[in-house]
């Protein structure tokens, strides 16, 4: 019998599936799928095994861990309230959840995990599906210390940086963070390079003068070129930026703080959202800066 | 007789005064020194040598490579404009304009220079104090290509990356689109950083964080511990950043693009010059985003 821990895996989206084939790789046994998208849960379960299921407790039942990575706050706790769900038969389980939520979700789900004997913690990922593919993530991990060393092993292998940030929402607070900075800085370059099309300027040049001063920065190596380009294949989706900005806005409320840089990037990719384009990659916000670009759009819709 | 040609400064503040070192330094006579602040000049003269004089015809008269470094268009118009100002007998001289103003400022000056037998160039600095001493700066340039070449030399001696960027007011163009987004991320990391201190997340930690994620990037580095030590001694003030902001804004206007997080970071800008925070460095925009220090300048001001 294998040392490791059997997963099951909740959401067997693009990283959900990239996290399931990296563990599997890595000798993990792969015991349950999970996605109200079942042609996802297949298309994994070709590379990893496990059974394919429509039962949440089903899961519960198959696995010691259970990653889940759904979508937002609502999903997070759809999946763990009541019958019929994640913590029917949990006593024992671990629960590793890897979507980007309010940070008050995972404190919720904490309760509600501990009650049911169970344990659960955060595990922020910021970074992208190569990333979660070759176990190279970038993971924050939020929750009971002891939880966090019981599954290190497994995170280690998920990751190329791990850190334990502290307590349940903490991780979940600095991905919102890491978010709204990098969604600011996206659509700050989208204006930049937008602009410097609209005058006439090689944007090839441009990009090389801003990686060599003070405009530089990380979204500029990895969107500047393909904002020039129109490549918006998705990575990091305008609906996500703007569920993850709305987050941190939301943080700020709580405190009473006002960020018009964060809130004015919140309702460019609301806008994005508007104009049908959410499902475009984050970089995708240069189609409203662009001069020729933003006006394609709104005839496309008007 | 020297083969290098004489200088003159017009616009010893802190990067006049430091280009003119620089230059004192690798070899060149500083001929003239001009400055409505004459203790500036004095000061820059124990350095360097050169006649301190308030008229600008003698600077013109006294040198053959006039670099100006003036605070705005209206100072820049002012120094070029009529009897007693730098073009009276200008014929043979070059005039190298650092200063960042509106580029099309670079393009009647141009003109004006051509008109009075002289010539002129942008300069356009994209670094600080310390790289105007070291002679490292980042330098665009725009104007005649021959022009350029004819300062090469001395120029080279000023800098650690020098760029022909094209006709006068294109390096202008490019360095208020550098301002524009590094002024954008900021005002972006200025944000982040105060909500993290709101929310009581260790600051050390968050912006090793930023480091490594998708909000990396170059004000992080220069200006994130300064913000979080409220540590804005001045390399570049708020007062410059919103004027620079405003450049890049007007030229916006005229494309007839709209640029939200631009004019966000502007409107942050002015608000730190209406709470009487404008002579701090940029960095001093966390003073508006960090808990408790926004209320106290409002408080003091009312």
């Amino acid at each position: 019998m294998s040392a490791l821990p059997k997963i099951g895996i909740v959401g067997t989206g693009r990283m959900g599936a990239n996290i399931a084939r990296r563990l599997k790789d890595v000798g993990y046994t792969i015991a349950a799928l999970y996605d109200v998208n079942r042609s996802s849960c297949e298309e994994t379960a070709r590379d990893t095994g496990g059974e394919i299921t429509d039962s949440l407790p089903r899961v519960t039942e198959l696995s010691d861990v259970i990653i889940t990575v759904v979508s937002d706050d609502a999903a997070m706790y759809q999946i763990f309230s009541g019958a019929g769900a994640l913590l029917d038969g949990a006593k024992g389980r671990i629960f590793v959840n890897c979507a980007t939520v309010t940070p008050s979700v995972h404190v919720d789900i904490e309760r509600v995990a501990e009650a049911a004997g169970a344990q659960s913690l955060e595990a922020c990922m910021a970074s992208s599906i190569p990333q979660a593919r070759n176990g190279t993530l970038y993971l924050m991990v939020g929750g009971k210390r002891e939880a966090f060393e019981r599954v290190r092993p497994m995170l280690e292998k998920m990751s190329a940086s791990l850190k334990y940030i502290g307590e349940a929402g903490r991780a979940a607070q600095v991905k919102a963070l890491v978010n709204m900075v990098m969604n600011i800085n996206t659509a700050g370059l989208a204006e930049g390079l937008g602009l410097g099309n609209a005058l006439g300027l090689d944007l090839d040049m441009l990009r090389e003068v801003f990686s060599q001063t003070g405009a530089n920065s990380r979204v500029l190596e990895t969107d500047g070129l393909d904002m020039q380009n129109r490549d918006h294949d998705c990575y990091f989706s305008a609906e996500h930026a703007a569920k993850d900005s709305g987050i941190a806005l939301s943080l700020a409320e709580d405190e009473d703080l006002r960020l018009p840089l964060a809130q004015a990037t919140f309702e460019q990719f609301e806008l994005m959202k508007r104009l049908g384009l959410g499902g475009l990659d984050k970089s995708g916000v240069s189609e409203l800066t662009f001069p020729n670009r933003h006006a394609q759009h709104l005839t496309a819709r008007t």
